[in-house]
């Protein structure tokens, strides 16, 4: 069982989160979740926020000396501009007249189209979209991630595992080329300004960025998690939510603006005949292989111990430039959306929450197949299960 | 919180569900049960057992006199092939004599690519795939299909909202229409052999399928389940978990063989730029609408109070006549599949079981917004909610 | 996890339960879980139901030639008496003239205190006591039991762990004895007419419950559960609902008519000064070890690798020959409550009740744990843990 | 679903607590948690740290000008002594050097029984007693009383419930009164040295408490936590889970120290006749009512609208100034217990803690059975099901 909350609103003093049922001696430090976080600001297309937003951690709890100690994982990722804003966002209540004169404390009656604001204004009986656009922001996602990087460090030490995300996609533009990126392949991935393994498919999503940019307005894309050196048998077939397909595609549907997932080749598969759609098994010097991955690594909801590979399909920011239609609810009349921030796309970031939703999933997955309350003892089990396979 | 879970083998002497937490009062028979179940038989392209395989449903708690006590539901599935099979999968230990007889018992030791089975085999640690098939089986979704019937009597009774599914795509053929289902088309779609709505797709959608089966091959495809009259602020945006995207994605890739899962139109919102990717809202004489459907009905994670939309990819039937090449366990040597059973394809059936899990995840979403221990209760908390929403 | 549901009505065609996350090659037969279902009728005090009510065992999932498969494990719990009641707890509608021609299907409008009646009646909205009370009724019990031993065979192959369980009071009699049952205690505890360790404790009980049964009276009392040869460490202290008294005692308290739980001397504790309450800790030729049992064998919500010992006070049964004051509902009008069944005592039944939650319980503790998807699997890395252990 | 998570260590920087489900709209300031933890600090017989550890309370997310938001609560207590522990408690690696210059930082070896110091060494694998002290520690309660006071005033404003707690018992010294305290009483007992209603109990046990001072002993007791104004129906009889006893039992028995549990009369029901045992139903001018409130309020696991009463049992402090035995483990030599801390009696403060647990499992139950995204939403359900109760 492992566990995790998040908290926290996007102008509030910090997100904080959680994370219940992690092993001890997973070795881990605030640098570590720095490097993760500082990964989240990066990819062509981004506002200003991004360049300001440093975001500031603090582990209070679950680990010391750089290893966690079997308790819960707290994380605090602060907020800089929090002094602008604390008022406004203030716990506890305010005097009316200082919040009056406060222009940011203005209420949000004008509900953005494809934003949580009118159907979360509706939920929880607001008059003011700001309650739920704090919460239903992008900017909780640093917590995952936070989070997300705990999880992969355990992950890579109690199994080997390691994760890597790419840029499948940007705003229709596709990269031509079918490469998996390796492991090592995340430092040039970073620096790449969309996250793209491919430099021509890079160039042409540049371009179109700056195009849609021009055009004042946004894009969505694709992207593409890839984890290496997973056991066979994470997950399982017995029941639908143990199935690692159901679980992932959970994780990564529940990530801001993603409308689509596929393990494997995904819709593609479906259009695919039976001949053709399925990874035939061979005995090699290696054990048994599959000679391809359509199927994304799993079989029957558990990992076949090929390489894991999920996607997820992100609509295009929100928040766009060219003003949309909506109402202003304060009126009832025909108004045009707040507009509030300015990133025309958000895709290479996209990927780096998915990598730390995968991350958690898997976390979750090896401790129910392996248990372990020490690093040692998770190692310990896998290692045992490899060794004693029946077919290898 | 709705719970549920279900047990039994492909060819054991029944399936067994159990759902946990519904409210007294929902009106269900046997037949509405042994309805849903004939429904998931259809389906052009469907071997033999579709039509010996009479499901016979024995509600054998919860329900008294057509309507629930606020108790588990449970419901068995009967096999009728049992008797031929009462041997080779007794609970019990049986003469070893008497199985050596048994052509039916021999050990299954050549895993088919795209099953359960060599995974299944490694994590479980048995030398037969047959444990491991029983239970990965498409067989266990007619127990989802029967709990998903209770769960959809709830729904409606309790909000008044329909689920209905169709085809969208069998082996690559598209259907050309974008006309989106209503409730009472139902009928319509059960009674074309591939639950297509557009007549031409459906007769390019059986031509394909004839097609593959000359080839010996076999079609996956794509369905969709839309849902009428559900209301807004259901699921939320304050946890990822919450996310009705993420149950409903999680419910989906859960199922068998899917293999991609998109909420509203997933994928290609991805390629399309935010000008045109989402729905605009307008005030109009029935109050707040959206112009378009892309989002599928969901913002933020919750209904909006529109049609709700989401669709399932189906990789083709993994057990393929033209065989797979595999390798057999027992001697370590190539060799070619398993070949146990001969559907062409089963998408028209994926629909219904796709249905059946956006029942379940809806009827567990609407209990937690609204509680509940009877449908009129239920049903008052989501008038009320609706009688007195802020903004309309 | 390992989750679990029972489902069924007290006069309802059958009991039926799964459980959801056992391992593979737990061995297991019909005759075990026949035998559990035996020793839970057991005891001096029970009424007629208990001897007519022979318990068909049918296990239709799961386990597959005396070994588990994996998948869920379905057990159904046939009642030999549902010919008499198909009609008035038929599933589906019934004639409504054949119905009111039986009298066991008038409604039961007088609340038993004590019982689940009245609150069921305003919680669900029924006019009619039945529809809670079938599923109130201790009868479930017998699905919880039946899966409890599945749960112990796991338990007992994984770890070498054994349950025993006996009677400390009855009516306010308490056994002089300070003795704790060994695991081979079993057979001479079921053969005890009050399942009492000790001779002089048994023979008083039951001049008690002759008493109570010449007063038209009823009987509570207390149960203990013992386990021998778990490892240490199974709970945690690191948040409240992974301890392991947290969950003893939640399902210990999750058995009908059970108002009290104990870890160790429990009460008795609070009314002992810290210097004697506490069980210090020496080395010894078999490594560390306790002086004492005093905590119940758990330390910060852990097993010490000591006796785990636990307790359930069980209230008398409710439903009271000498007939209680209560209120008519069809009429408004004062009443004397239903008298359905004549029990003097159940207090042996419970002990058997008691420990198929005990097994639950650890059986889940030990697959977080250890972890495991088969027998062979958990029972490695069990052993691997206490090989290793830093200190023993 | 109501979840929450807390996390920290006795000596870290602070520890974080995150509620997770509760409706937005519930009043709630800083202060009032600080209330909450001002009264956890009471009651005679704490020692030193009581004084100097003064709570700072953050409400870091989910809650803007007194009112919560719908999202997660996250609330931070921080420690004023952090700075003496930020070497020891440091997440990230210390220079050695530096760590071995302070005689804190020295590894704890002398396991003390009573605690979770042995079992947790093995089973999270630290030759040093540190990382599992700091979690174990009592001092986490303060967590849970900050998250409880948030769910007891949703309580309060959603069903006008109101919890109360009071002290029975210290050192095996009982009150004398059997009166139960109302909600206004709540000042008079946090006045009173131990939280006893009774002035005269209130005495003794003072007297108790420095009697074992001066024996440099350390004493244990009983609590009892009381709810009036529930409606009926929380809870459920259908399954054992969602008896409220069982999660009223698993909650308090999750406190550190608890050892025993009961609901209303627990025990001593075990030992009470059968037809004196029960709660009489009897009409009244106010509606139907228990002429007796014996079961605590609770019959078939759900709330009768009577007065909940539950009670834990605390063993005594297990850090006993009068060492007791154990092993040093670094040597395997006999040792006495390292002695940490001081207080001799921390009975009162339990019961606010076990003030907090009840808060928190009641708020869920209301929940499940009433829903609702925002107080006003689940008041108006809840006054809709006590307005058309079948029988009042």
């Amino acid at each position: 069982m492992l566990r995790w909350l998040t908290a926290g609103e996007s102008h509030g003093p910090s997100l904080v989160a959680i994370l219940e049922g992690l092993p001890a001696h997973v070795e881990v430090t605030t640098d570590d979740i720095s490097d993760a976080l500082a990964r989240r600001r990066l990819g062509y297309g981004r506002g200003a926020r991004m360049k300001f937003e440093a975001d500031e951690v603090t582990v209070t709890g679950g680990v010391r000396h750089g290893r966690t100690q079997g308790g819960p994982v707290a994380i605090q990722v602060g907020n800089t501009e929090w002094p602008k804003w604390e008022t406004v966002m203030s716990a506890d209540p305010v005097d009316p007249a200082v919040l009056e004169a406060q222009a940011r404390n203005a209420a949000l009656t004008r509900p953005r189209p494809g934003h949580a604001d009118l159907a979360g204004m509706q939920k929880y009986d607001f008059a003011d979209a700001r309650p739920i656009l704090e919460r239903a922001s992008a900017r909780e996602t640093a917590a995952r991630v936070a989070l997300g990087r705990v999880a992969s460090n355990f992950l890579e030490q109690a199994t080997g595992a390691r994760i890597v995300s790419h840029v499948l996609e940007i705003g229709g533009v596709r990269t031509p080329s079918a490469e998996l990126p390796a492991p090592d392949d995340v430092a040039r991935l970073d620096a790449d300004p969309v996250r793209c393994l491919d430099a021509d498919g890079s160039k042409q999503m540049v371009e179109r960025i700056d195009q849609a940019h021009k055009d004042g307005d946004t894009l969505g894309g694709v992207v593409e998690v890839v984890v290496h050196g997973l056991p066979p048998g994470l997950g399982s077939h017995v029941h639908w939510d143990r199935r690692l397909d159901a679980r992932l595609a959970g994780a990564l549907m529940g990530i801001q603006a993603i409308k689509g997932v596929e393990v494997g080749d995904g819709f593609e598969l479906a259009a695919t005949p039976g001949s053709l759609a399925h990874d035939e098994i061979v005995p090699t010097e290696d054990g048994l292989r599959r000679v391809s991955g359509r199927s994304g690594g799993t079989e029957g909801g558990m990992t076949t111990g090929e390489i894991l590979r999920v996607r997820a399909a992100m609509k295009p920011i929100a928040t766009v430039p060219r003003a949309l239609r909506t109402v202003d609810l304060a009126t009832g009349e025909e108004a045009v959306a707040h507009h509030q921030r300015s990133d025309v796309c958000a895709v290479p970031a996209a990927g780096i929450v998915a990598e730390a939703m995968v991350a958690l999933v898997l976390a979750e997955a090896v401790l129910e197949k392996f248990g372990g309350d020490s690093v040692q003892e998770t190692r310990r089990n896998v290692q045992s299960y490899l060794d004693t396979l029946r077919f290898k």
